[in-house]
């Protein structure tokens, strides 16, 4: 069986990747996500095991001992990371899996798998971005402060990407991560196989 | 203004890329199409100016030496050609173009244009695509043969394109070339302007 494909989506907090990807999901066949660990507090309506897998610090690190993780960073003083298993065996069987990650997981993971597509999320300007993490109203302002730096530094890695989509509207966003996801399945290094099949018939 | 960008869309005989071109603009926005210049005989149906630019030889012989096609090409006896204006016209307003030309010529616009885009056209198989070609009972025997072994021919250019759909169901064949269009859009390396504009804020 073919493999399936490997899909990385990264965006600056406050550019709406987790609503792109709800979205996604409603209609989007053959296609897995995968639910990233944390040791992060889940915040309020996150659920463990459909937002993150949420772990303490110890039982991440554990899961790092023990390579469970594919790949894991600390943002903002919490970890991040993708369990393996999950990930392997999607792809093996044949599904397209996205993985939601920040930037530097994003670049490990290209490294893991570099036939990896990456996607990166824009937001319309950074004042638009600075808006809609103040209307969150879950944070404190010195985290909507730190997140907005650390927004700025985030940008500085999206030139490493394949696709920048701007979620300006989440309809047309939506849109143009599904074509991403069709068009990338139809590239050339993707279909050798099935020109050889036609060339030998 | 951002220039628009050039795709061609190639394919053997009787793959159908005519059909799926006829789908795709009824719903595509920003796209123009480049009519070709050619010296065949139109076929029942066709007409001058929107299927092909008809032309006796003579005239395709001028339009040369005036160097008013971008490309041309012989195949099966007849030339085939860009007229060069439209299509700069075209891009030079914004405005994606496609082209519709068979593979030497796909390969002259990728060395005048090397940013453009390359989507090339199958069939689901060998067989299906000799049956379409009978189908259409505008063919002698001779030519049926004649355009199956140019198929064939064809094909070995398939991996200089960037695509590669196959036309098994047209609606989807229709999808995975609006995909194609919406995503090549969206790739990095076309949106280095808008990183930077976010990055200069």
């Amino acid at each position: 069986m073919e493999k399936g494909l490997l899909f990385v989506v990264s965006a600056p907090a406050g550019c709406g990747k987790d609503t792109i990807l709800e979205q996604l999901f409603k209609t989007a066949e053959n296609v897995g996500y995968s639910v990233s660990a944390t040791s992060r507090a889940p915040r309020e309506g996150e659920i463990d095991g459909v937002h993150y897998h949420f772990r303490t610090r110890e039982q991440f690190e554990q899961m790092i001992k023990n390579e469970e993780v594919l790949e894991y960073t600390e943002y903002c003083g919490n970890y991040y990371g993708t369990p393996r298993k999950a990930v392997e065996d999607m792809l093996n069987a044949g599904k397209d899996v996205i993985l939601k990650i920040e930037v530097e997981g994003a670049m490990n993971i290209k490294r893991l798998f570099p036939e990896c597509c990456l996607v990166f999320i824009l937001p319309p300007s950074m004042h638009e971005l600075e808006r809609r993490l103040r209307k969150r109203g879950t944070e404190t302002e010195e985290k909507i402060i730190e997140r907005t730096a650390q927004a700025r530094e985030e940008l500085k890695f999206a030139e490493n990407y394949d696709y920048l989509i701007v979620n300006g509207e989440l309809e047309k966003a939506v849109d143009d991560l599904r074509s991403v996801i069709s068009a990338e399945k139809l590239r050339k290094s993707r279909r050798m196989p099935l020109l050889q099949a036609l060339r030998n018939e």
